[in-house]
């Protein structure tokens, strides 16, 4: 059976290497589909092998991961500080499925579709994994007739990227989504948008940043006075996008080469690009000779303007830098645009490690009309915090021996001394669990007193119930504090009080959460 | 575009009934697959239109379903209360992909291997949706080569079933999942699993409930001396798993018709799947002339009177039911399995509801090895709360007014009376948000008092902050108790230490959480 499964695969890599030579070759599609038939049979003819244990690597798919205990503890340590600043703000809290209508997907994510997962037509309907939240919201807000609502949304999405996975990229990872849905006054919702952002990288406490703003109708305005034609803006955008990885010089030959700007063009926007500063530019670029004529560049320098003003009244102005080269690569962006970015190393063990881009988002006025039959807008404004290159900073700390996290609750463990002594131990576990004590015991008829006490100290457990049988005689069970060894005998009868009363203490040492240091 | 987008939609209608007509006449399975390719075809143009708002049915994916936030505050209440219980019993948290190599699934669901979600294949490895949490539990214990675990896992699974939403039956669903994995004494984590159930079944305050037992090596054992051969136990397992739904008769006419049993063996079986009681039946059957004699009953015996012992000294006898007519439908369970049940309909406003079957599990001892290169077996045994059908009975609840939930946390709100104190109001939440005081205001620049004050009710925030000129310029604010209406001027210094004294008052009213009656 293996034998014929290894035969299969041999067969199924040797048809796709012919595909992919008659694709390179250009060769006719016909020709081309009649391979791509064949090569589609012998991996039905894979699927339908339904044999048990056949020889296969065992991994999680290409880009994805398990997360063990101490990454849950961490996820969740860090998912909750960024719960509390969205609870605070008011947040409300949906899901949506995994999968949605294709065509719910389509024409939203631009030059990025083909990063799309797409599920196997079964005979129903054509679904694809969701690739960001923000498409499922909007789908939700045009369905359910939605005009106001401030939420947060933390699950999985899917990308058919190429994982750097050591950097904390994944094809499946979660986001962390905070947006404002409604007709409001100009620049309200967008700056607590910004508040909430530094309250989370406050709160988080991963070093300095920075968050650099910029407006779509802005660099609109700056391609169009460039000569950049109006059906090129978009792709001129994502372009653009690419300068905090890129040299000025790379973007500036991609933008010729592939998006058809001219070279006179190309080095107008360059000269604007490298622009950056508070309102005092957006004050000068308002007096600039083009820029000043043109209306949409007009209306997105005086959005900066009172943007910036709010984020003063909200004391984060020196956090915020606006910043010419940010485009952000999605296409449904139309007002003010923002990323924040670390800008300083995270030490790692005895290594700096850079870290970049970690949370991001902007305006979407024109997304939920995309969805309503009669076209009715509800404008919105969001950010997704990048938790996963916070995870994986944290992650790397741990292993580094720089943090340690505690993956289990327990306080007490139950443990016996001698032999035949389980029943006696669930009587007093169940006794503990009633009193809604966190509680663990061996599963072992007569557990080793030395694994028992090993079990405690390699789990952080703070206390144990010891049980004997003079001591039970007596009415009496003894408590061991792990960490200093000591015993004292008590009351079988108290034994509920006792340990309440010792966790109190312990529980407020623990205050600062499973992170220690 | 809409005119021809249409015309594809109905060509794919079209040919869909041709290919299901070919497939009803059994016609040469090449000439299905020709017109399948046609169907295919036009398919694949649907999925290429790449073009923005066209007319399509907003919808989510069939069997699936939006939580909105109403909906998310009682899960996550729900969900909240469980976790609860798994830490007091020291489960540690993990999570897996969404998807896995579809191989990984293969061979683990018996019959229900046909509701299983492919991805496309997308020219990368093949993937599946995963079905369950216990397969993936499985594979990542014998993947990371782990021996012992105690874990919860609580995600979304898929089955392309056919779905009964109104009872809570979706084809995407939340899992619960508590397991103990390791080699430890007989029935002593498989008690627990059993503890952890009416834990969490009495937090959650839903009524009455039983526990039933059985186990599947007395199902075997029972099969064997009934006369039905060995390659057919599985299958009539399946087939007894429906008596919770169908009577006797029609189980019978399954097992004769479908499964190959002979009418001689469904009668035997028929006589001891109608028993059930307590460790006295137990005794019984120990005494029964077939029975006795076969080694696999005898062990499912010893098994459960061993079960049900320790749930005595956990003080839970009284909810369990040993059940012989209880199978479980997967086909992994090798020891215990167990399912608990509502034994009252649930009172939804003025109507009866019955929900039935709430929790299920077992022991499952041969799963990981199946992952395991040189077969290396981790025993297994754990349970899967059916949070789906809480969430249903609690919604429904919600929504014939039996409860009411608060889907936001927010304790301020800054008002303003008068026109521009934009600005003073974001000062002033700022100062709270900083504090850590939850709170909220208009994203309107002059919003209407009255629209202010209802925003509060309707969302239950219990105090407003009012600022008005006058008592700006004596350095005061007003705040308003927004149930009772009364309001008192504070010095606009002391508003962060009056506001977080009021709130701790009102804390101490909300402790029971969001679900309020």
């Amino acid at each position: 059976m293996a034998e014929t499964q290894d035969n299969l695969l041999q067969k199924i890599k040797d048809q796709g290497d012919l595909v992919r030579k008659l694709k390179a070759a250009k060769e006719s599609s016909g020709k081309i589909q009649e391979e791509v038939s064949k090569l589609l049979a012998l991996k039905a003819q894979l699927g339908s092998e339904d044999a048990a244990p056949s020889k296969f690597v065992l991994k999680t798919p290409k880009g994805t991961r398990d997360y063990n205990p101490q990454q849950m503890t961490i996820r969740n340590n860090v998912l909750q500080k960024i719960i509390t600043v969205f609870k605070r703000h008011g947040a409300e809290c949906i899901d949506t499925p995994v999968f949605e209508l294709k065509e719910v997907l389509t024409g939203k994510y631009g030059e990025d579709s083909k990063l799309i997962y797409d599920l196997k037509d079964q005979g129903g309907e054509i679904l694809s994994l969701r690739y960001d939240l923000t498409v499922p919201l909007a789908r939700y807000l045009a369905m359910n007739k939605i005009n106001n609502l401030k939420r947060y949304h933390i699950a999985k999405v899917y990308r058919r990227d190429n994982p750097a996975m050591t950097r904390g990229r994944y094809r499946e990872f979660y986001q962390c989504d905070f947006d404002i849905a409604g007709q409001y006054d100009l620049m309200v919702p967008d700056a607590e948008c910004l508040l909430v952002v530094t309250e989370i990288l406050n709160s988080l406490d991963i070093g300095k940043y920075v968050l650099k703003v910029n407006h779509r109708r802005l660099l609109d305005g700056m391609f169009e006075t460039c000569g950049v034609p109006a059906d090129k803006f978009r792709s001129t955008c994502s372009t653009v996008d690419k300068l905090d990885k890129s040299p000025w010089e790379e973007v500036r030959t991609e933008m010729i080469n592939e998006k058809g700007v001219t070279p006179e063009a190309a080095d107008r926007i360059g000269e604007y690009v490298r622009l950056n500063g508070s309102s005092e530019l957006a004050d000068k670029l308002l007096q600039d000779e083009k820029l000043s004529k043109n209306k949409s560049a007009v209306e997105g320098l005086e959005g900066i303007k009172l943007l910036l003003h709010y984020c003063e009244l909200y004391g984060i102005k020196d956090k915020i830098l606006f910043d010419l080269s940010l485009a952000r690569g999605l296409d449904y962006y139309t007002g003010v645009i923002y990323e924040a970015v670390l800008t300083q190393p995270i030490k790692i063990g005895n290594e700096d490690q850079t870290v970049g881009s970690i949370a991001g988002g902007g305006r979407y006025d024109n997304l939920v009309g995309m969805f309503d039959s009669k076209n009715k807008q509800v404008p919105c404004v969001g950010v997704s915090i990048g938790v996963e290159r916070i995870f994986s900073v944290l992650e790397a700390k741990l292993a580094a021996g720089d943090i340690s996290v505690r993956t289990s609750d327990i306080d007490v463990y139950v443990a016996s001394a001698q032999k035949n002594f389980l029943e006696e131990r669930m009587k007093i576990c169940a006794e503990l669990w009633n009193a809604g004590i966190k509680t663990e015991q061996s599963y072992k008829k007569n557990p080793k007193m030395l694994n028992q006490l090993q079990h405690c100290e390699e789990n952080g457990i703070p206390l144990a119930v010891i049980l004997g049988e003079s001591e039970l005689k007596r009415g009496l069970v003894k408590i061991r504090n792990i960490t200093t060894r000591q015993e004292d005998e008590i009351p079988r009868d108290n034994l509920v009080e006792e340990l309440k009363s010792r966790i109190e203490v312990l529980d407020i040492k623990e205050m600062n959460g499973p992170i220690r240091k």
